[in-house]
Order: structure tokens, then sequence, then C-alpha cells
């Protein structure tokens, strides 16, 4: 398939005039044609100004319809076969049995939300009928179902070229929800992103729907994410990367005249606790399952287990021994940018120049340009706690272990630790009362508590929380992975007495879409 | 029943030293004993700090327990007897039958949240049950559930001293939801404030809850609530006020190292549509009727219809006629406070004064000090779409009747609009069609849409919806009033692969507390 090198503003190819952008091949630093034009705010206007026309009518699509939209994305996404892994691999240096999988995850996710919408459970449906004899006043009739917001703004994330990008998360949850979205790639994969963003478009063709219920612009630098957050008819925005690019984009959404909820995911260490009895009876296999997760597509995982906690001692020397082995006989990994890598580099180098960290091993040198050395390092409890710096999330392979003198010292780790996405527990039965009394600390901390498994591998299904507090989100209340996403883009809508002609469908007499219903606050079907 | 003057720190009365607050009985100019000390910071932190350590048992107390506790506040406002309807009348200058009814509101709202407690559907439970089996990749065992943001600060109203103020809907949710409260009294009502939170007070004590679990603030100026909303132990903020004090707040929240949700609900000027049918038909009935609920406690409501949208001609002339008279003929009533009333002055004389704005009528001068004298004023559209200044809210009553030339100027009316609490349409059946045209847009401006009633009075039920866009209030996702209102205080939480033993009730296996819970995406029970 030709790559053009171009945005698709609806249904049309648009060239920016702005700066370009090039892909390069992290594996050999090779730059990928073609050269990508980048859009300036007129581009952002006229996407923006056809999402808003879109608007109207695809809100009101019916459930059917919206779902086999979302399953046409899919299926354009896995028909443009081999093309699409091929690209993604050259501007991303991940292998190929992870992007197919990926691609199987981002396919499944469509389709998992398909269902979510013909289910309906997210139109919250209650019905509180009139009362015209009650005492003393008699009660209309009120009705309530969720709408979505309008034109969502999404950011292609880097680490998940297909997952977490073009038709990744936050665009099939803003659709399902009946969102049209507005996709600023990320410029590290822009070919990845125009192959899959000309599937969508595709769909959107093929279901009859307005051609604005999608469009996905280019742009470096961050005028042109700036400037669709900023524009007033963008009603909420999905975003996962930095810590610093989320909370920009936050300010923006805030200063606006109508401020707009943001979505950001943002930065987290996930914490791993290693609960004494598990440590002391098989500290060899948690530490190899651990260097695992940790080195797993070099790292770069918002749920990478950047930091672990135990107490200091025989067993806790003895797994550091086994992990520093382990880390160092790990292969280097071409990391996804050269300024991932950059980044990467500044953050394990603050690590290992910082007065009171002391490096455990690192992995093995890359050859290639961009790869990522693994790094273990280790400190005193006393030491992190004196020092909010060493929370600081290094993105890539490495993780810094925490020595505390005894469990009471864990706890109050625990309890100095900022938002997080996960939080996990290793432990025994042995382990059960100090697990007990750590998880209260957890709960808030983190959007998911583990025990005995790692953070990394996120489920796409229902229970799923990828979420937490700040700075692992901008909003505590929400999830950015699984069903429950789509609540991020819907508001409730209260209709009093209208009369059953205006009525949407989903709240008409007798139950016309066979909807799940609370009806005076009491569950029906 | 004595009043002390003081605050109330969980169990302890605490008198502050910051500027003192006077009640004034706005029908008098009367001051009313005794002198509240407003607090400071001092009282702030002690307050969060109580309120934070009481956040871990309080979140965890069982759904009977939480819902019994619920119950006695209600039980015991109740006991307060006529003292509180006494005062509240005193400080507010409101009549009793009205206070009266306000107090069965809030006893009856406390109520409805015990129920909604103990039902459950808050928790959101969701199953995905482990599938060992899967292929490519085995599945996880995942459950989630909802918990508590953590201790949330109130700002008691001044317009409905029982029902929105020191154990009104914001605090009901938030106890509701585990959060233990922090209050902060309305300046206006302070000895109806230290009524209330004493029986609140009382109900902690007899439910042998943790102290910190309440508290109620007083303070004169901004200092204490935005030290309030700044505390990094408060996790959540309910608020109900002007459009300055909201977005003052909201500022602050989002300034903080770690940023919190604000629900505000300010500013709203609830546009009633006249469409052309029930104008000719009924249209002096329907001038009844809104002059009724415009004049209704003085106009002192969030939904008081300040907008009145018709098409110009004789209909509409006489409609004018009809609800001119009615307002001009409308007895004057003493407002809340005299602050509101000066600002209520102020609006008035803003429009009285416009250029472009007629004055239609007003209503009876009043012989207290600070009584309010209904305002009726009409201006083309043209106008009114020329100057966003019109769409200032007014608070107390005082409307603004648009003449469009036509339908298509009607929509362009409705579409200018900013975000509002609620949207009315007056229609016979020869106006469905129009009324199908008006009502998507009317969906995106509001949080509630009506036929045939009028804004005033809201239901406190499971399908109302007290909210809407920007700047009606400062999240569009939620309501601050009825049972969905809870929803505003929690956030989920997943959990893998936890041992049954590690699990909360709500989520082990058997599902001991009964609930309705999502399993692999379909409902049970």
């Amino acid at each position: 398939m030709t790559l053009s090198g171009v945005m698709q503003i609806g249904q049309e190819a648009v060239s920016g005039n702005s700066a370009t952008i090039t892909a390069v091949n992290p594996a050999t630093g090779e730059r990928l044609e073609p050269v990508y034009s980048g859009g300036s705010k007129t581009e952002v206007e006229r996407a923006c100004e056809l999402a808003d026309a879109a608007y109207g009518t695809y809100r009101e699509t019916s459930l059917e319809e919206r779902a086999v939209f979302l399953e046409t994305v899919a299926a354009e996404i896995e028909s443009i076969g081999d093309d699409l892994i091929e690209r993604a691999m050259a501007e991303t240096g991940l292998p190929r049995v992870r992007l197919e999988g990926e691609r199987g995850r981002t396919c499944g996710q469509l389709r998992l939300f398909a269902s979510v919408v013909r289910a309906g459970e997210w139109l919250d449906v209650r019905l509180d009928p009139a009362l015209p004899e009650r005492q003393p006043l008699p009660r209309v009739d009120l009705r309530q179902r969720h709408i979505p917001l309008g034109p969502v703004a999404v950011f292609g994330a880097s680490n998940f070229p297909l997952a977490f990008s073009v038709a990744g998360g936050d665009t099939a949850s803003a659709l399902a929800a009946g969102c049209p979205v507005v996709v600023k790639g990320h410029s590290a994969h822009p070919g990845t992103s125009e192959l899959v963003g000309r599937a969508v478009q595709t769909a959107v063709k093929a279901c009859d729907l307005p051609e604005g219920v999608f469009s996905l612009l280019f742009g470096s630098g961050r005028e042109i994410g700036q400037a669709l957050v900023a524009d007033p008819r963008i009603q909420a925005v999905g975003f996962t990367g930095s810590r610093a690019g989320g909370t920009a984009l936050l300010a923006t959404a805030q200063a606006r005249p109508q401020p707009i909820p943001v979505y950001a995911e943002m930065s987290s260490i996930n914490p791993v606790f290693l609960l004494p009895e598990a440590l002391k009876t098989r500290g060899k296999a948690i530490a190899e399952g651990f260097v695992a997760s940790l080195t797993m597509g070099a790292g770069q995982f918002c749920t990478n287990p950047g930091l672990v906690i135990g107490v200091k001692g025989e067993a806790l020397d003895a797994f550091l021994a086994v992990a520093g082995d382990a880390v160092q006989k790990s292969a280097a990994q071409t990391m996804l940018t050269p300024g991932i890598h950059g980044a990467y580099q500044d953050g394990v180098g603050r690590l290992a120049g910082h007065a009171k960290v002391r490096e455990v091993a690192r992995g093995q040198a890359g050859e290639g340009p961009y790869e990522c050395q693994a790094g273990l390092f280790a400190a005193a409890a006393s030491d992190f706690l004196a020092d909010d710096a060493l929370q600081a999330e290094v993105f890539g392979a490495s993780a810094l272990v925490i020595e505390c003198a005894d469990g009471v010292e864990m706890q109050r780790v625990a309890e100095s630790l900022e938002g997080q996405l996960t939080a996990t527990l290793q432990m025994d039965d042995g382990d059960l009362d100090a697990a007990r009394a750590l998880l209260p600390t957890l709960e808030l901390k983190a959007g998911r508590v583990l025990a005995n498994g790692w953070p990394t591998g996120v489920e796409v299904c229902h229970a799923m929380v990828h979420g937490g507090p700040f700075p692992a989100t901008s909003d505590s209340r929400t999830t950015s992975v699984g069903s429950a996403a789509i609540h991020r883009f819907l508001r409730p809508v209260c209709y009093q007495s209208l009369p059953q002609e205006l009525l949407p469908e989903a709240l008409k007499d007798g139950n016309p879409w066979g909807m799940s219903r609370l009806v005076n606050g009491k569950r029906k079907g």
C-alpha cells in the first residue's frame, strides 16, 4: 500500500504547510519515506468544523449502526494486512509478534466496544414515572439517558502504535459513545497512523456516516495539539504520554472560556511490594518474573514495574542477586524513538549519579543507535522518603529497589507514593496480615491492585481500571482501557414530561430498545 | 435550643479568632445573636486532619451502617423541631411553609441516599473471572468496585438554607459515597447551620463513627474556603453559588500539586421556548404559570426562568400583556441577604438601562429594606444575539423576553445560549415539528429538558439531572440533585487475582452482599 504523506480531514486528503515530520527507524537511524507535511490551525479548524457538523447525525445513530461501524473499522484494519505490521516495525523497532498481538488487541477492542454499544448499559436509562396522586405534591414524569459530549480530540501515543494510537482505546471508546474524533497522530509513526486512519476513513464511507466522524492530523511541535484542545468545538480530550505533555494540555483545556475534561494518562512507577514470606519462599522466581516484566518491550509500558519495595535482609539480598544477574544478562533492545532513548539515558544517568542510589546491575549494551541497556538500582527507604525526585518515572527498563528497615517503613513508603496506575503485592498465605495492612493504602494510591502477577499486560475487559490518582492520570474517576472507558465521553440529560413522540427511543414507554433500566431506583431487565 | 456561635470540629466546639459573622434578618435589617467567630487555617487544618483520620474507617462501614447513619441525621434534624424553622425564617426571610417543605425535602433526601447506599448500584461491581484456558493467553481474575474519593469540602448555599446547605444534597451524597465532609457554612445563616451541624454531630456520635466524619467551619471572606479547597487531604469539592465564587474555587483546585474535582453549580437563566401553537391557544395560561414560577421565592432559584423566547406577533404581545400585568401585581418579597438584594438591584438596573431592552413591567415596591420588586423586560432577538451580556444571570425575579422574527431566529437564539441547568418547551400537538427541531440543540445546552412545566421545582429522584454544561456547572458529567449525585465522589478500583480473604465483601465469590453485578459484561441480579 502506497503512503501519501498527507492528513485526512473527513474524506479528503490534505497536505499541510507547516514543519514536516519524517519517521525514523530507531533500529537503524534510517529516515523513512514519505515526508509528512504538518498541519496548522487551518486544518484544525476544518477538522473540528466537520466533526461538529457530523456530531448531530452520528450521536443519534442506532446502537446497531454504531456497533457495525466499529466492527467495520476493525475489519478494515485487518484488511491492510502485512503492510501495516511492516510499517509499524520499521517506525517503532517493535518486533513482529508484538505488533501482531497489538493489532489483535486493537481490533478486539473495537469489537468489544461494538458489543458494549449494543448492550446499552452506557445509556444508564433511568425512569421515574409520574405520580399524579402523590401528596403533598404530585411527581412529574422524569427520564434520563446519557448523551455523547461532542467532538473529541485524541492524541496518539508512541508506545502502542496501534492500541493507543489512531484507532486505539481512546478513539474506540469515544466513537462508541457517539463522539466524532479528531486524532493528532504521533510523529513517531506517521505511516502506521496513515494506514489506520485510512481504514477508519473507509469504514466511515462504507457505513454511510458523515465524513466528519473522523479526521487525522499531523504536526510537529505543540502548536497543532494546543490549537485542537483550544478549539471551542472540541468537548473532551484523550491523551497518553508524558506528564509534561499531559499537564500542558490540561492547562489549555482549563483556560478555555468553556473548560473541558482532559483524560490524560501520564506517569506511573507501579510499585511492587515483596512481602516477607513470599520473598523468603520464592524470591528467585519472583526476581525472574520481575525482570521479565521490567525488560519486556524495553520497559516502554505505562505499567512497567519501576519500583520494588522489600525489607532489608538475606532474602532481599538474594532477590537482588538473582534480579541483578537477570538484568545483566538482558539483551539491549531498540527503543521507540531517539527522544525516548535520550530521556531514558538521562533518567538512568540521574539514578546512577545519585549519591544515595547504588547501581545493582546494567544490561547488555546495544549496537544500534537507540538501544535500551536495562538498569537496576537500589536505595534505602529513608533516602527514598527524603527525596521526591526518586519517584520520577524513567520510561524504559529501569527499576529502583527500596530497602526498608521493617514492615512499618514499608508502610511509610507506600503512604509516600504519588498516584499510580497499579500497585502489586507479591505474597504468600503467611503474608495475609501484612497484605491486609497495606491494602487500604494501595487502593488509595492506584487504579489497579494486583497480587502475585505483574502489572504489564492490561486486559481489555469490563472490570479493568487503567487509571488512578494524579499524576497517573488527570482524572482518577475514569479508566482508559476496558468497557468503562466509554463513560468518559458521556453526560446525563433528564427529560421531564416530554411527549412520547419526542422522547429518545431508549426512553420510550414499552422499552423499544429492550434496555436494562432503573425504574424508581430498581433495576429492570 | 441555645446557639453557641462556635464551629464544630469533629465532636469539639471550637471558637475561631478571625473576623466575626453576624446574621441579619433581611425582613427587618435586625442583627441576630449570637455572633459567630470565624475560623482560620488552623481550624481548616484540624478539620481536614480529623476527616482524613476518619476516612479509613468510614469508607469501609457496611452498607447498613452507613444507611442507618444517614437516617439518623434525618431524625436528628427533625428532632430539632420548630427552633430550626424559626431560626431559618429569621435568617433568610423565607416563609414558614417553604422552610417546612425544605426540611421535608432535606430529610427525604438523606433517606433516599440511605436507600441508595443499601441498594449498592453505586459500587458498580464488575467481575471478569479468570479464563486459564484462553488462547493465546489466559485471562487473570479481575474485579472492580468503586471507592470514595476521600474527604470532601462542601460549601453551603444561601438560597436553600437546609436542602443545599450543611446537610443538603452535597453532604448527603458525599456521606453516602463514604466520604467524610467538612462544611464551610454560609455566612447568611450561621444559626441554622449550627443547629443542623449539631444534628449531624449527634448522629456521628450515636452511630459510633469516628468524629472526623463531619465538621462545620465558619469564616467571612474567602480565606477559609480557599484554604479548605487547597488542603491536600480534601479530595473533592461541592459548591452551589455564584459564577465568580465557583470559578475561583475551581482555579484553586486546579492549581494544587494534585488537582481535584470541583462540582460547582453556578449560573443558569433557564430558557423557556414558547412554541407558536401553544402560545396562540393558551398564551394567557402560560403567562400566568410563567409569572408564578418567576416570582416564587422572590425568584431565588438556580432554575428560575430568566429567559423567554417567542416569535414576535399578536400572540406574543398578548402573552406579554398578561405576564406584564401579573408581574405588576406581584407583591414585593424579602430577599435572602442584603448582598443578594444589592446584586439583584444592579442586575435589574443594567437591564432597565440597556439601550436595546425595554421594561415591560415591574412588580410592587416593598417596604422592607431588602425586597425584590419583580422585573419583566423584552428585547429583539437580533439585539440579544449581538450582546452576550444579556445572557448574564440576574439572581432573583427578573426575566427577559426575546422577540424573534421567526422560528429560524428562535433556533439561532437557542444555539447562542451558554450552558444551562434547564430548557423548557411550551408546546401543543401542533408544535411537535418545531419542538423536534429545537430538541437536539436544547439537549446540548441543558442538563434537563422540560415540556409544559416550569423549571422551578427540582424533584429528588433517580432520573433527575440538576447539572448541565458550563457555566451552569463546572462538570456537565454530573448532577447535584438526585441519587446519581453519589457518583461525583467515587472512583473505580480494579482488583487482580486477589485472594478471597483480601477482596472487599462486595466482590467476593458467592456475592455475600447480594449486589447487582456485571459479570463478563452481562448484568446479574
